[in-house]
């Protein structure tokens, strides 16, 4: 039928295309499912647009449901089948996180880019053998610290690199979700024995410690606690599982500029639902912020003092001129929780497609493998009760 | 090329589309446009999966841009052609103020379901017709007044029609920009004659009118102010434009069930980037929001006191069991403000593919008719200096 | 007895001394009481030592416990012999509403500074009459809008004197208490004849109207809403009392410099405890403000910004170069609500001792009487529906 | 001269008198003797009404200026002669750090009921003399951590106290000041060589580690940092001052209840005032604080949910049934930071007077030393890098 008047359109001839196949499909192939359906209008012209071939999972039901909904043209139900397939330009890793290593390696050694959900490894040993890979291979990669594209959050650390802090005394950073925090209420699952260590540390903790790392720099000693308030839990039915993780996770750490902090993950933070939140002290202002008002930068800044007003300005970071800001709504419409990954995964597409590093504002597998080792050391000083100096491989 | 174990997915066999035709092509368009793209997935399964047929737009280098952008199928350059497409189901009318009658009348007369966006006419007589044309179409029909799809303020329409606020006294409702506060700031277009009366009121005030009807009921009485502070602004270049829009628009309101309160806009409300804002009190309790934070509902409950524990509740309305919440993301993970968009936008769909009403959460042209009549009476108080009877065509 | 190396100390060879008489013994009364007595010590040297002569009130066992519990010299059972005891300089009225007009008028014919308690007078008539005695007596006299005397509400009124809001647009200001709210709670005692008519505008709203006047400017015209949405509540014991005040008052201001606003009072806002609180936007700057954070004041100012550091700054007002603060604590130490009367009266002392000014920061009987006119001026809008433009007398 | 119908009044016939000697005259002493002053018309009738009987302090004409400007009877120009004079009864130490602790053993040792500003002693085995002579002597002693009166503060432990927050599992409180951010500005004054090395954890930290004994309980381990991030800040003039304090101190500590939690002292925390914060997260609750807005008490209790409405409570601490709230004035007229030590010097005078123990809500002499025992295994901790287990003198 003919419509008078109307012009078909179709890809624009130079349009790039960049091919993802996926592992997993629960709530981070969710999050990051989003990002690629959302880059190519949003980040306009895209840099390449995402074209979602395959994702994989072990549920057939479940991963084929997956691919209808998110609109992959395909599924399988093995995930080395996805990581050879050479269709695939970019492999994105959102399985659990005993699965993070072993696909992650496949993929960069039959030449896929890949990002690896957070935390990247569940031991450093892993974590370093992912990056020996990583680097041996030429091709990009990226462990998901998808917070460090929260603008609100980048613009906390332009304020640093431009030096309107001054000199970093003192960081406060705090992950804290209440999940754990009623010891009568069932787990909704048994941890599967991969991850029933892996407790607050690796699953906050680490995002924590990226942020700290990001934002003030290397770590230098921890002194640490990682308490378990309960060893058995109500699980799912009447069962009562017996637990390994750490409850929660505080380190007080230096850092190798000479800035001190607590660094600090829990799930028994009583109505605390999301609240990632830090505050850094330098010589010339500070900033803090909370994830649950992540539009938000609470800033001070010694200069931006008129006369006899003076105090913290609250920074609604949507302005033309922040960062990851221009390409969204106008001013004061706020951004949600999923943009930052929207932000982190065009991030990692441009610097694919652009040929740029990944680093300095997004993690690479270096991130994340030092996330790793300083996660060893926070439970090494937490069972040893000494002091432990951090070191990293080269 | 073969692929071991991959399976191809298509459409579900049972799937169900609804044809999307759109006329605009600018930042209500874009928002739209980003609701019809994630609706499928995350109201999954959805009611229907919207197709993106048409665009349409004057100028055809922007709307041929816009449909590639978005994804329409193709584009037209007159609305006329459009909103003739019989493949066509859903007209979407995000075009410019004075372009919402004819459009949208045609629409429905072509067998169209429409929704527009507010205001939806610049006069009372035009919204008449409107509503006249689409109340003999048997379509569905919606005007754009996307803030009820908020999920906090949802919520304190629940809590209002569950008693819990008890009776209703007061209702203070503002949205405050601050677009045109600084005098010597160049307009950034010379508005167009069809809107150049269209000022605080149309863009900003029909928003909190249609929120105070939303959540107290209707208007009875107003006294109102609609100053205009400066007569010429400079506008592009170095021109000077003439100006007879109002600044601001304030009206003292009596509502037919008792409460009294006030409505405010204006765009000269220095420091303000997108504050829509209200408090109501009530014989039981009190809510106040502000869409700078539109995640959070501050509610006080007279019975939620526990013996001295008695305070505003700051509700971070994210829970599975808040309005609109359980299809995003995990509590805590926070909605942006596009999202009033997605889910306005799936309830329309939802109620054209189930035949279930509009009303009363999402706002018909019979709301965007009384928005347009309350608009003329401020604007009748505002020059006779007159308390003026609000009364509707039936 | 002797006690080696004790040195005796008595008052100073030059300390001024002002003789206070003070008429009331209830809450206004305790808190004026307790500022004559912190003055000497805080406001370090003195203007002069307030000497506490005589309290007077009706009932002679409360005003004989009063006068032992504060201090005073001893006390009168009748206002009338208070005011002509000629070893009082300065009579204090904190009696109730009724009786503010005739024991000032009074006071200032025996020749007394007067201070008297808001509402200066139920009626403009008798506001008048006490301005124009207090005109012809040559004695200082203030009216006791403590607010004035706020840091943070001072604070505000620096940046707009100083230019630093540029012109201003608007004001929103809002008494807001929940006295009332609950129409079940019975009174706690039964309104006396001169004060049923007294109601949320005499009681919150002349604090109201006073801080639009002493920030914006001078009423030019008024619409207003008086609302009574009980007639009849439940009084002490099982009575029902009637009722004639408004439960709550709302006027629509256009200032004579042309900025605009609202002025509201409510003591039916449930979950407000004492939220006197206000909003002005300049074509520079905005300010807010709410009593129950009475520390701090919200500022934004256009040249403040540092880049992309722009928003709401949250100033503690408690640094020393702020308003009333070098004699307080250091930054960062709060005040309490009773520290404006504090404030309030050592100004009315200074002025006196100084032979300084009252205005422009204390307010006049002058002030007083026009707060009393645009109480009528709003209760003839809200009875006539009608916009009416606000008059003194010379 | 006679004025008829004057009666004349003097101190009740029963009423009680408590003699006061302060040693100090500086930021603490005006604090003190504020309270003295306000203590009894505020608390009336009063337990007993104190006598400024004699203030002592070095420098004479300051000493002498302070007792006119207070109302001491007199004044010596040495301590010892103060805690001798036999008119005294209760001796009031807020000289500084390193006089605490010979003038209050002293004082005890004459007989005199003695309160003694914080930090108690520069050591712990000067605090554990101090206690040990407080033990003997049968007199009332208390080591002034006047947070504890702090009515919001008092509430979290009543909270605390009835279960209502559960098993507490954390602690987060910090003390952070910004006097010393600048590295450029120089000092008021060259520190005295006895308080040169009592840095943040002596006047900042031991306030930290009080709450965090009154509110969750006895320490069992520490592991901590006492940085310094400058050995030399210049001086008054153009001097440069070798420094030996800590400039921040934090630790990690493992409470004797199994809960976990950080104390940390900075005077380094760029635009903060004054912020005492804490958070404490129970199985059942969450409260937290913030002494920049010490009226409010932020509060999460699971059982106070009503359907959906769940959130943190804003509670404003100034209701009649909230602690020390009843004696000041009506619900939402905030109290200052002053009003902590009226309310607890007027708890010490009860404690005298009626024979009532000051614990547990005021601090002893045993919560002094214990304060100066953690101090010292904090400093242990940093210097070893070691988790050091605390321990107790009996």
């Amino acid at each position: 039928m003919s419509h008078h008047g109307f012009t078909e359109v179709g890809a624009a001839p130079d349009e790039h295309t960049i091919r993802v196949g996926l592992l997993g499909y629960a709530f981070m192939a969710k999050a990051h499912s989003n990002a690629y359906r959302t880059i190519p209008y949003i980040f306009w012209p895209p840099a390449a647009k995402p074209r979602l071939v395959a994702i994989a999972g072990r549920t057939e039901e479940r991963v084929a449901e997956a691919a209808r909904r998110f609109g992959y043209e395909g599924y399988y139900t093995s995930w080395e089948e996805l990581v050879e397939d050479p269709r695939i330009d970019l492999f994105d890793n959102c399985s659990s996180h005993h699965m993070h290593a072993e696909p992650s390696i496949a993929a960069l050694k039959h030449g896929k880019h890949v990002v690896c959900e957070k935390p990247m490894a569940l031991t450093a040993e892993d974590a370093y053998r992912m990056l020996s890979v990583a680097r041996a291979s030429g091709r990009r990669h990226m462990c998901g610290f998808n917070y460090r594209f929260v603008p609100a959050i980048r613009l906390a650390r332009d304020l640093i690199d431009r030096g309107q802090l001054g000199d970093i005394y003192h960081i406060r950073v705090q992950y804290l979700q209440q999940s754990l925090h009623d010891p009568d209420r069932p787990l909704g699952r048994v941890p599967d024995p991969g991850s029933s260590k892996a407790g607050s540390q690796a699953i906050l903790g680490s995002h924590a410690v990226d942020l700290a790392r990001f934002l003030v720099g290397e770590f230098g000693t921890i002194s640490a606690l990682n308490p378990r308030f309960l060893d058995r839990r109500p699980g799912p039915g009447s069962t009562m599982v017996d637990l390994e993780w750490d409850d929660a996770s505080i380190a007080l750490v230096e850092f190798q500029n000479g800035a001190v902090g607590t660094v600090e993950a829990s799930r028994l933070a009583t109505g605390r639902a999301n609240s990632l939140r830090f505050e850094i002290n330098g010589s010339r202002g500070t900033v803090a912020f909370d994830l649950e008002r992540l539009n938000e930068l609470q800033v001070f800044l010694s200069e931006a003092s008129v006369s006899d007003v003076v105090g913290f300005s609250d920074v609604l970071v949507t302005r033309p001129d922040h960062p990851y800001a221009s390409v969204w709504w106008p001013h004061g419409h706020i951004l949600g929780w999923e943009h930052a990954h929207i932000n982190e995964l065009n991030h990692f597409i441009e610097s694919i497609v652009n040929e740029t590093t990944v680093e300095p504002y997004g993690a690479t597998f270096e991130d994340g493998y030092r996330a790793a080792v300083i996660a060893e050391a926070i439970a090494q000083s937490a069972d040893s009760g000494q002091r432990v100096e951090v070191t990293f491989e080269k």
